[in-house]
């Protein structure tokens, strides 16, 4: 397209431009959007199908409302990308997820436009709903809230907890469901079968048809019945308003399905809805990948693709030949080959198969395979049901989302004893996520729970091996934390070898420095330690957290006086703490240097670039071998 | 009620001496099971009312299922005392709740009748539903998971996340819904609006009744239209079946309302339910606190009486007179106050306001008190939309129960800063209510959150200037943690003083040993010292666990080579481990000592007895200064 013709989108740096846009105009701004959005993800790999398929919404909604006034909430984040452009930062665009550059997702920081960061799933409709009392309690009664959450997220409890406390709250709140039948993976669970079918009319709108239909006839046949009809007429729309709607049941005002792609009309109905007082949920159906056919047929795989040709939908490959494997990906046939020896052994994941790699067993498998939805508490606590059963659920969450299963974890698994493997992937600093999507807290948060084995992987043999030890029988609860991305192995399909629970071992001998660490961010300290020709290194796998090898540590203090820890994670609470009371209870002494990620939130980057920054790169860890 | 008279109850040690009783003396039995309950909460306190209200329900299950083949879970478990009594704990249910006797709560390794433990509430649907599907997998047709889950716990995301897997599931799931219009306090939220439309009848019943009642006349005036008649009939039966209830649109097939307190009906419709495949709910309307007229009538104060007078009903106050409050009340007189003055705060409770004393400033200041409901992820996102607009949320809850909202803490408050206060209620072990509701694992999990400010005060008087410090401008994250119970001050309405954060005190000077403290608990080693004669103790209140207070900490630590650090919280991530990191961070040596509660779930007893057994009430703390 030529410049000429893409010229509305470079006129609006705010969404009071916007507005100055006739309304004729808008279907050609959304096109120019829309491509703008395609020429960025090409180039800059990003959050691709989400953002397309709200381009529409998203001018409807700055044009209708006042943003930052109004406050605009887009769950998870995934979709703001026309948000984003229409709010300022259209031209740094192209720094999106990059080190310094702009978050991936809405933050409040970032723009006055981001009502209320967001990241994990689920969390608009509480956000809106505070902020839309808040506005009520100020006597500001045209201030809008609005929140625009997907179908998939709607499947997170707490979405649903948000729900059911604003159903009975008359706040200035609209819940605007985003309904493309899909989170990155297609969507599952009751609800979504629920708005498939009120969306393909299979049972709602025909049966809404029908008995007008009927009425209509026997109105004709009857005409004495006249005054009944008008109460069955009555009855039946108070029956389809109040009571047959889940969200009418719940006590919001349901609007809808609208078409998500026809901006004309979304702003005629938003601008009606605005008059509208107390919580009302517009149903909107979108397509995710809107106007990128590739997006549009693959929705899962064009969820992020990565960089690709815009011209020929071809997604570039960025892997070379003989590199070593994802950590994903050797969970996921690792599972698949543990399966088959264990019939006990079942596979969970909330609404990540694709990211986890599960749909490897899933595919193979699918009746010992459970995708629950995004819904990682009941993830944990269906797996402890199946354990108390006998059975082995191998749980899957990342890291981060792993933090809304805390209590379950704690009362539903650990405390009962139960043999859950709980796969912790994305554990430590994930890249261009940002700081929503660190798994920086799980070894601190995991280590204080009893009975709880905590093992981290050094590279994909380990992966496979704790894998393999954790489906042994009565190992209760187990955890398996690896990180986001490629291995070091190029052969990694090792024979299985059982681990003894709670034994680390020595793989570089030394006398001047021991280097205590866990988990793949190891094999910088191993890099580290090959440059280093001055001292005398040794380095400590530690395999296990908890329970920690007091064997091994006490052979450590007693030969060194140097230590440096290391892990992918919170340095308040992790490996080194542990280290360090281990070191105090048994009254002996070093000098050591805790290295993980300090004690702030860490923006976005490449995950080389943030080990760096939290000084636990190779180059760093060099640096402190050199200075301890 | 003479002993010849109740004479059923005691033939009964299992499901199988239940299930000879003939259905004729059902009612009786009930009656004595309701006596028994009666006459053991008087003596022994203990949930009191939720037993009472589903008396009919446990015999109508044991009479038709086949526990333990078939699984049955209560959902929280304040309902299980009848199950107890009738799965061989009747003669040592008197122990209940008490040191070393049974749990109030279900708890597999009490019995095999418990098939999964419960506390915390929500968790139900899942576990069943994982062990229905366990089930299925076996090829165990035959073999049913109910779970029973009150109306208040249906509120928690969990359930919803539950509901939703399960309605694409085939297993064969049984919810039951106990619905009695109450948490512990009235239930709040769409839901429960919904639920008592549909038993109150106002709308859907009555409709249902209406249109079948319309469509008969019309029948009557035109024969002719009988066809449509049919077709109208059948679509209306479809739409109540398949759209107009809540549960049917997650999939469930919906049951009831039925009486839940008519046994005999129960059993018919269980017995019918059980051949009925798939997920399925069955909607029971039942009293809390039903056959003791008190706990019918205020059911909130008879959740859990204490000792009664069961003659009289009248509740026996064991408080005497000029003791110190509850640090529960305290809050609750603060926060009013506090209100008064900052018309920025507001209050917000997950379902617990007469538990931790909003319901103070409730009555006088209702539209600034929220109470959302068991949903504690909720509450804090809530909160966070409140903040993001300038108020300043006081969200109180319980410790145990904030491990549900983890995630929203970091997430959606302590990433952006936001200025939400938490209030963690009953941190530390909390006595009666044992393993599942100990606040253990607060300060270890919230000391690794960035931007966290985390407080405890020793007494009264602390709570009180620390929540006034919180609710002064820009504070960020703060949270302030207490225990379960009294304080220690009789005159506690102390003026209001600004802390310095990070500011901890030094109340007792010494030399030879320092005790280094955290929260109320710090009243024990207070008491220690003064038992203490032949050393010289001090002891520091640190006030705050983050940030710390490192120029206190280098002035003990340049003092002092013997150090016992004390917290009511797990000792693995927690004050100890702060303490020990300062010293190495800073090349310190000293032994030291952590107090706290040990690496193992500790259960059920008073707070007295527990701190004994983690070895850190007065005694034990003495010992430790002599041993040391």
């Amino acid at each position: 397209m030529s410049e000429e013709k893409r010229n509305i989108l470079n006129t609006i740096n705010s969404p009071d431009d916007l507005k100055k846009v006739p309304e004729d105009d808008l279907i050609q701004l959304c096109k120019e959007l829309r491509e703008k959005i395609i020429d960025e993800c090409s180039e800059h790999p990003g959050h691709f199908g989400a953002g397309l398929g709200v381009v529409e919404l998203t001018v409807a909604l700055h044009y209708v409302f006042d943003a930052p006034y109004d406050n605009i909430i887009w769950d998870v984040g995934h979709q703001a990308y026309p948000h984003k452009i229409l709010t300022g930062r259209r031209d740094n665009f192209s720094t999106n997820r990059q080190y310094k550059g702009l978050s991936g997702f809405p933050k409040r920081s970032e723009s006055k436009y981001d009502a209320f960061g967001t990241g994990h799933s689920s969390t608009s409709i509480s956000a809106a709903l505070g902020m839309a009392v808040a506005a009520k309690m100020n006597g500001e009664e045209d201030r809008q809230s609005v929140a625009i959450i997907g179908d998939g997220a709607m499947t997170g409890g707490l979405a649903f907890e948000g729900l059911n406390n604003a159903g009975i709250n008359n706040a200035n709140l609209l819940v605007i469901l985003n309904d493309n039948n899909m989170a990155i993976d297609p969507n599952v669970g009751g609800i979504n079968e629920y708005l498939l079918d009120i969306t393909t009319s299979k049972t709602y709108n025909k049966l809404k048809d029908d008995i007008w239909h009927i009425l209509g006839r026997i109105n004709k046949i009857s005409p004495g019945a006249r005054n009944f009809i008008q109460k069955i007429d009555n009855s039946i729309k108070s029956l389809m308003l109040r009571q047959s709607n889940l969200f009418e049941a719940l006590g919001f005002r349901y609007f809808g399905p609208v078409d998500g792609h026809d901006v004309n009309h979304l702003i005629k109905v938003l601008r009606d809805l605005k008059d509208i007082k107390g919580p009302k949920l517009l149903h909107c159906i979108t397509v995710k990948g809107k106007g990128f056919k590739q997006a549009e047929i693959d929705q899962t795989t064009w969820h992020a693709p990565g960089k690709f040709n815009k011209e020929t939908g071809e997604i570039i490959k960025e892997s070379k030949p003989n590199t070593p494997p994802k950590f994903q990906d050797v969970f996921g046939h690792t599972i698949l080959e543990l399966a088959h020896t264990n019939p006990k052994i079942v596979g969970i994941t909330p609404a990540m198969p694709s990211g986890c790699s599960l749909n490897i067993m899933m595919k193979e498998m699918p009746d010992r395979c459970f995708d629950v939805g995004i819904a990682e508490q009941h993830a944990v606590t269906f797996s402890a049901g199946l354990a108390a059963q006998g059975y082995v659920p191998f749980c899957n969450i990342y890291s981060s989302f792993m933090q809304r299963a805390y209590d379950q974890v704690i009362h539903d698994v650990a405390l009962q004893k139960l043999n859950v493997v709980f796969c912790l992937d994305r554990g430590g600093l994930v890249g261009a996520d940002g700081a929503t999507h660190h798994g920086a807290f799980d070894l601190a948060s995991f280590r204080c729970i009893p009975n709880m084995t905590i093992a981290s992987p050094l590279n994909e043999e380990e992966l496979r091996n704790m894998m393999y030890t954790a489906q042994l029988p009565d190992q209760g609860p187990f955890s398996i934390r690896y990180p986001r991305g490629c291995g070091s192995m190029i052969e990694w399909r090792t024979p299985f070898k059982e681990l003894t629970i709670g034994k680390g071992r020595c793989l570089i001998e030394g006398d001047d420095i021991a280097i205590i660490s866990i988990g793949a961010i190891g094999n910088e300290a191993l890099k580290a330690i090959q440059k280093t020709t001055d001292r005398s290194v040794a380095f400590y796998d530690m395999r296990f957290l908890k329970p920690i090898d007091e064997e091994l540590l006490h052979s450590i203090f007693r030969k060194f006086k140097k230590i440096i820890t290391l892990e992918d994670g919170t340095i308040v609470g992790g490996l080194g703490s542990a280290v360090i009371e281990f070191m105090v209870d048994h009254g002996y002494s070093a000098k050591i240097v805790r290295l993980g990620i300090p004690d702030h939130f860490v923006e976005h980057g490449s995950q080389q670039q943030l080990y760096h920054e939290c000084g636990y790169d190779c180059e760093s860890i060099y640096q402190t071998i050199c200075s301890i």
